[in-house]
């Protein structure tokens, strides 16, 4: 890999270079971008925000991942964010980063939000599907669902270069969508059958404390949850049927793993062309992604683990095809945390400030 | 299905009733066998035999599961067997069994075999996916194979009640038969397009040490294996063909669980009626199972953890239905070494011994 | 083991016999009591009594432990508590139980208390070490705390026999008290310089969801806490000093282990007599606890894991001397839900009922 | 402690700088090395050597972590090695470094040693403890190990940077004597009774596959092992009597904890003087490793968790005192296979080179 950056060049809006707000600091989200940013050329934590924690010192907070003495979570006043940073990183329940992007727009502050709030191009579509949210919150930001760009950082890059804010998505869409849109693009599956199994470590969880996601209840299980109907299943087809150029339904199913990091999908789809062997489906994946850095492609017959993916930002992609059933069985690791979150986020990060996508971000993981 | 059990009656050989050898004593498969004898009524194991540890005092080798001071490892002499007990249950590497199978049968002992050595009717079928081991062991027992009873305990009782030999399944075909069988049976879902997402633990790997299965490589980490022609495809497909009266092909694919026990096998299928209800499909697995003490169906919207069967002889089965896909989602949790192992070998042996299926078996987790 | 029971004898209060009240039934300490008693063939629960979840149909709750479709939680009225009941095993917070105790002794209903509430016989004590519950409770019972028998076992059988009101040990005191006190009786370890390193699985701290029992945050991690002045030294110096016979005091030092269950104590002591050797030590345990059913005694050089006692009411004990220090290391592991809490209180139950102290109990672990 | 960095210049032999050999390149310690030099700016792995897989595509072998793609495994030859690389890193078993280790220095490459053939001044004490080892080696080696320097960084850096063979400690005894060093050295301390309780995960155990450290037996489990005389035991005691200038005999007690990574010590001594508070204590902490980029103490009463250490070259230390007992209890934690293995060679490696000891090591965790 070539280490050398290449100069950021019209990025700058006031010459306060590279400094990002991170909103929601102690959840998962936060905290994991915070850590990747720790380590980031170009980039700087400038402002620590959250509600419940604000005024708290971070240090008695997070004595795991300490940062300067003095740092303090505040209050995400948008005043305050616009006048400490250039991007803000929102990592908040769905639902409240609306509440908080339009202020932060109007400051000139560039967005990446890491909820559901700005993934559907049609507000009413999101008010249909987080129902609950919606009843708690009056939100009529139409013009900012169509106008945000859904951050699949392989797939949208040069949108998302342009935006004023991303809408990341989530872990299982990142996982289920990387290995399938290639396929979908270039018509080799049918648009009917596919089946998405898909299985998350308890991080996906988040980080406030609930019975199921206790050691005790978690750990020495495995079970199936959502199923038939979860909140991502329409995420993932919004984006295939984009893609695909038309309809395409999923049968989308999650499970918890008692592990912390990775996510897995696997899935099951018809081919059109019952000779394609799983070589020629590797080519397919190879070529759509022979420039990504963030994505590795394996050979026929090794199939990947989520282990391999864990503390990094790549996505690792392989494929088989029975030709008994004429089926291709796709599949995808990353770590649900990083390439699945707060990674991706900061994929989207460089490519807003005109950094090659992988800038800065961990490729290799620790084995074992 | 046979629900109807045989008297007890004619079950005695010489009076001595009740004793059972373990063969392969200190592999998972016996431990359980052991550990769940101890605590059952009616049996009594009375000899333990193994190659590799033949001559070691039990108590020495596994103290975490005390016996009689005097027990020791002995090498599995058929004569020898036959003078100490009525059942053989043979827990072997594959290919083995078949080597001491006839013998015992010869000597008017009756056999358990948790192997793959008789799970197909026809020996050749055996001989093609079993490939390695027929390699290197010459067998010509066709008349076994086909007089062998599929150990599926609530599909097949009243033969399991009446047979020299039990080939006991194998813990994927067990948990994804018993939630698909009462559909195909009814002829209620469609014979194209079975796909099996199974997930087990790692004991399912066996004692045996293996690089793959340490827990530093396994743990924290979720991935599939033996995509496309994993073994037990085949008898899935033979046991399901059985029961459909048509060609049943699925596509079968398991994946390694960071945790020591629990299966899990998510089931889809597509609706020949796509107007059936989850409630409808509920009540078709309630009135299958209507009187089967070792299976429990959960209602409609509870999805069942591997956790909630931990060291039963339990299978939970539920399902769920998407109308917008016409498909059907069938789930079933065991765990692998009890229902998908030596429990269900014990459920068979009561059977044969003309007792209740669920004699002795445990039925209620220890939660958490 | 011998599987008769005794006849019950003088127990019967009224004719009506073996019924138990479980208060606090969907925490860990209630599931873990009714999860054993559903096996036991003496007792029965008669009343499951919770606030919070008051009124809600158990199965719903806990589909993981099927019990009477009818069975609801209700709320714990003494009146109907002893109208139900003739025992009550109360698992509440600390300073709950003495908030219930006082009117089910007067409604002549034994209890048997899992909290901190009566382990000390002075009052006085109590408030001192449970400031927090003791500021928001006024408790005046000191006569109860002197009247409540400690309930370890194999230790004050008698007592507890003959007890209106059991105080069950702590999981930490029980584990490291068993290998302790022997030593102590026979005055063979010095007084000073016990030190108690004691491991724990995240059962022990519950079932309430909080953020450092997640499985993302305690798994994959092993740390101290409540280091110098956790609530069990105390515990643990008041029945270690009684059985002495001179003041004890001990270092103890809890640590949060990544598994659901078990908890093992490594106890350091000085050799009075460094002339002792191992197999000398060994002795000492094994004549101590010679015909105590839940107690097993290791050999010389072979350690106690805590998955050898899981989901058993056994302690397994055992002891290592170092000449060249002059020190022993006792172990000793059990299940902190079972031996270490709801076992134990059903060991003790059973005594009150003039059982055989282990009876109904699990003894034989589940392995691996 | 030596603190002071010896100039970079006089390191290049023959002005190929910065070439790293790793012999056992697929064990764990192997593994780590080349995962942790991967980010260094200075050094390059030019050489993987083993045994076993000579021959093999690393990338075939580790898919996980991949190399370029012509980059094999080879015979570890002198020759070979030598005019491929400067440094050579050998994690090899006990016993076979020092077949190897002189003739590589014959070759003027430099040797960082993981194994324990090093450890010992005296080759004597070496063949005292490692029995079996020296059974099957001749090694005459006594000049060697009387110039080895002992590799625990922060103690003996300047005779490191100096060093042409460098032995590095094991993982026990980094976590025991970095908290315990600073009170020897200083006397604060008594001599007796220092009772030293470990806790690692699993793959302190390696990569070799044996049955303990299977997950199906080493999951939901805590055991002790090598009670009394652990091999750790004597390294710890040769250095403490070092540093203290007296006989220092330690209690040390390893135990195996169900996770991957991490180790934690727990140290118990006597304080010579009663009054020194913690806060004290923490002092005498801070003030040794003030400079110590990989040491982190924390404040009185915040516990470290090896999860804040886990895949970095970080030790967290900290203390607390009981006033009661006259006692004082530190607390370490370190990943043990990067500051325990891996992570501290390169940290050595860097003093050899000149370089900051830091250099290119991984300081932040990833949470969580």
């Amino acid at each position: 890999m070539d280490r050398q950056i290449p100069p950021r060049s019209s990025d700058s809006k006031d010459g306060s270079l590279n400094r990002v707000a991170i909103i929601g600091a102690s959840g998962y989200g936060g905290l994991q971008s915070i850590r990747l940013l720790r380590d980031h050329p170009f980039f700087k934590v400038t402002f620590l925000g959250g509600d419940r924690s604000a005024g708290k010192r971070w240090n008695e907070l997070c004595p795991f991942l300490p940062l300067d003495q003095e740092a303090c979570i505040e209050k995400p006043e948008p005043d305050q964010i616009a006048s400490s940073a250039d991007y803000a990183l929102l990592s908040l329940p769905n639902g409240l980063a609306s509440q908080l992007v339009p202020q932060l727009l109007d400051r000139n502050v560039r967005v990446l939000d890491l909820s559901a709030d700005y993934r559907y191009r049609n507000l009413d579509q999101w008010k249909q599907i987080y129902v609950k949210e919606s009843d708690s919150i009056n939100r009529q930001d139409f013009d900012l669902c169509s106008e945000a760009v859904y951050g699949l950082s392989e797939w949208n890059a040069h949108k998302i270069s342009q935006a004023r804010i991303v809408s990341c998505p989530g872990c299982f869409p990142t996982a289920s969508l990387l290995p399938l849109l290639p396929f979908l693009k270039q018509g080799l599956i049918e648009n009917d059958g596919l089946i998405i199994d898909a299985k998350t470590g308890t991080s996906g969880g988040g980080r406030t404390a609930k019975e199921h996601l206790l050691l005790s209840e978690a750990s020495e299980a495995i079970a199936p949850y959502g199923v038939i109907g979860h909140r991502h299943t329409s995420e993932i087809e919004q984006h295939a049927t984009e893609v695909a150029g038309r309809q395409i339904n999923v049968q989308f199913t999650p499970h918890l793993v008692p592990m912390v990091r990775g996510l897995l999908a696997t899935v099951y789809g018809r081919l059109r062309d019952p000779g394609l062997t799983a070589e020629d489906c590797i080519t397919v994946l190879e070529t759509m992604y022979r420039d990504q850095h963030n994505i590795d492609i394996l050979k026929v017959g090794t199939y990947p683990s989520t282990k391999w993916v864990k503390y990094t930002n790549k996505a690792i992609l392989t494929v088989q095809v029975d030709s008994r059933t004429g089926r291709l069985v796709l599949m995808s690791a990353i770590d649900n945390l990083i390439k699945g979150q707060a990674g991706q986020a900061i994929q989207n990060l460089n490519l807003m400030a005109g950094l090659p996508q992988e800038t800065g971000l961990p490729m290799n993981t620790f084995y074992p």
